[in-house]
């Protein structure tokens, strides 16, 4: 059984594993607290990007550097130690050798390559726990998990519009339908996805930035423009230098006006819709190490992700404003009659300024791709 | 200053009061608790129906029946007494009759005719205290106060949406879009209200019934269809004698084929509008004693009521799943740009099983009629 201790230890391990949401890549996030025999605090540390060192190796060099023996020591990290050599040496001999005694984890690592970090330790006479405060630890990496099952990355769809689902009144115009405050969760959002995709009507009527506002330029997303014919003009906003851009278009595309920019050709969607295929974009992206995407919109793109059962979770900021006229914040996503209709499951609903914001999950049935 | 029994004893009375919802008008719903001089509850009573006792009377008649003697006593009632003789008589004099020496009110009489009533008391050397829980028994009135300042009746939009703000599917099917536990909230509100107003487009596409389940048949609404033409058929469901019900037509409406049904004539809506005008309708139902109006659609009479600037609350029950397609909740409601939206202010986000019911009100400026 852990101890009160060491499940405050988790609490803190995994904040510290969420500061470095959208940063690690294709890693997952991970926090580690070391506690000494009395459950003193001696070292903390998060897996903090790609190739950096991971979790466990931060928090023993925070113990060393405070000067503090963590020999006999608890290890309370938020993932499995991983077991295979990567950028990095393996965690769990790492744990070994600092002559940590015992090691509790939240979520076991369920990819092929890293698993087995327990077996290793409990081999060497290290005490191992696993299942504290699972679920937490599992919902801060909830994005990386579900990459790692569907092998695609995580896609979260957001969305903003009216109480009666207008993303735009009648004559186009939008600014702003959703608060200040709405408008900086979604750069949070941003700044913790490792892309963020619109379609190509967004471009054209918005020339939307795309880049996450006040960050770092290390966690700044890819921006990735799905435009099927190469519409995007060289002075885009999404093609300056706040962010890298990635244009996926058609296979016979024209993309002589756009030399330097980052180019990918895709096949056509098939069943009879439009634009690009949705599954072919996601397995790019994830080839080029992205687990996690902000599907911002617009409402024709969102639609063909949904029909392909590309979302995994919806964020709708709802405004509390009425339009009566205007474009739908969701187009055709397959769905013709009732029974087909995407259900979802509400897990979060928060008040943002004057806003709702509505998290919600498709419900098992709903993530199947449409059959045709 | 009141006590704490006095604010304990006008909770009380608050939600004695709202036990007559829907059944008062053209009264308010009032409550009333009789307290002893060592703050004993003595009696308590409502005003159950219009033409009935108020709830002073029905108090101090159960004090009288327990056989209390509540001379001395304090009189805690959710609106100032009434000063005028109806179908009853006031009650500032049967508190005084009764030799009650303090009255405790939360809510002020707005009305001409019944007003002076603490006037009366403190002549006659009673005591008198206003203002207390104010907030919680106007809240409880709203649709009465709301009525007797607008001269017209409260009106609730009520409506059923996905997410993505679509009242039914591509193919026009909606059952059931959201759950039981919306639909038995609905319910309570049409047994809450004097009348549900619906458009002749929902008549033809539902057939709807429009009578509050499983409720007593004093507490059923009229049941009010907005038909032009006249176009709803005799066999409808709304035209049987589970509750009475008004078809408002047009002056021109051939009306032969509803011989004993309850119809009025109105104008037609102006400024380039369809159907009737708004303002005669509640107008026609004010002079037929309704204070309040659950408006259940369908979107194009919502519409016209909020660009009437005719509803003073939305409830929305928002069900957790994406159609991308289909009807929409909301139409026309003469809003052509972002600028001139309809803002409201949510009150309240409730979940109600799988869905969300968001109650919301119009700002201030979001209530004007619109201009011409
Ligand atoms: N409220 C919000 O949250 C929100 C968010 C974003 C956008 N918007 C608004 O949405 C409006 C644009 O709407 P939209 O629906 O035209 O934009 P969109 O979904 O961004 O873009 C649609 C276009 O993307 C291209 N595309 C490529 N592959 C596709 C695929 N598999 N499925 C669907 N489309 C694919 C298609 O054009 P090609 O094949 O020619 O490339 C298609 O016409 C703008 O007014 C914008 O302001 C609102
Ligand atoms: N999700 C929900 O909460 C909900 C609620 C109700 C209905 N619905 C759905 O809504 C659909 C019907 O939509 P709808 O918009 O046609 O129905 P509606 O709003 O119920 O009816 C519209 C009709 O009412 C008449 N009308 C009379 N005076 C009017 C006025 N001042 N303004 C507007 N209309 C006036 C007009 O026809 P005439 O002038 O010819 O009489 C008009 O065509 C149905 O499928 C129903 O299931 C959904």
């Amino acid at each position: 059984m852990a101890t009160a201790t060491e499940a405050d230890a988790m609490r803190r391990a995994v904040a510290l594993a969420a500061r470095a949401l959208g940063a690690t890549s294709p890693n997952p996030v991970v926090g580690c607290v070391i506690l000494g025999p009395q459950g003193t605090v001696l070292g903390e540390g998060w897996h903090r990007r790609a190739g950096g060192p991971h979790a466990e190796a931060e928090a023993l060099a925070a113990a060393s550097a405070a000067g503090h023996d963590v020999r006999g020591g608890t290890a309370v990290v938020t993932l499995e130690p991983c077991n295979h050599t990567g950028r990095t040496g393996p965690c769990a001999q790492a744990l070994i050798d600092a002559g940590i005694a015992r090691v509790v984890y939240a979520v076991a690592d369920p990819t092929d390559t890293a698993t087995g970090g327990a077996a290793t330790l409990a081999a060497a006479g290290v005490a191992t726990e696993a299942g504290l405060l699972e679920d937490e630890a599992a919902a801060g990496n909830a994005a990386w998990l579900t990459s790692v099952r569907r092998e695609r990355p995580f896609v979260l769809w957001k969305y903003a519009a009216t109480l009666d689902g207008r993303s735009a009144a009648a004559d186009g115009t939008s600014r702003w339908i959703t608060s200040a405050d709405s408008r900086a969760d979604v750069h949070r959002l941003r700044a913790e996805a490792d892309a963020v995709v619109v379609g190509s009507g967004t471009l054209r009527a918005d020339d939307p930035h795309l880049a996450a506002r006040d960050r770092d330029s290390a966690v700044q997303p890819l921006r990735v423009v799905v435009d099927t014919h190469a519409s995007v003009k060289p002075g885009a906003r999404v093609l300056d230098d706040a962010a890298p851009t990635l244009i996926a278009v058609g296979e016979d595309a024209d993309t002589g006006h756009l030399p330097g920019v980052d180019v990918v050709r895709l096949p056509r969607a098939g069943a009879g819709r439009g634009g690009l295929d949705v599954p072919a974009l996601l397995a790019e992206l994830y080839g080029r190490g992205v687990r996690s995407v902000l599907l911002e919109g617009g409402p024709a793109l969102a639609g063909s992700f949904l029909a392909a059962g590309a979302v995994d979770r919806v964020v709708g900021y709802l405004a509390p404003a009425l339009l009566g006229a205007g474009p739908a914040a969701l187009g055709d996503a397959g769905v013709g009659t009732i029974a087909g209709a995407l259900r979802l499951e509400v897990t979060d609903v928060a008040r943002l300024g004057p806003d709702l914001r509505i998290t919600a999950v498709p419900t098992a049935s709903a993530t199947a791709p449409e059959e045709n």
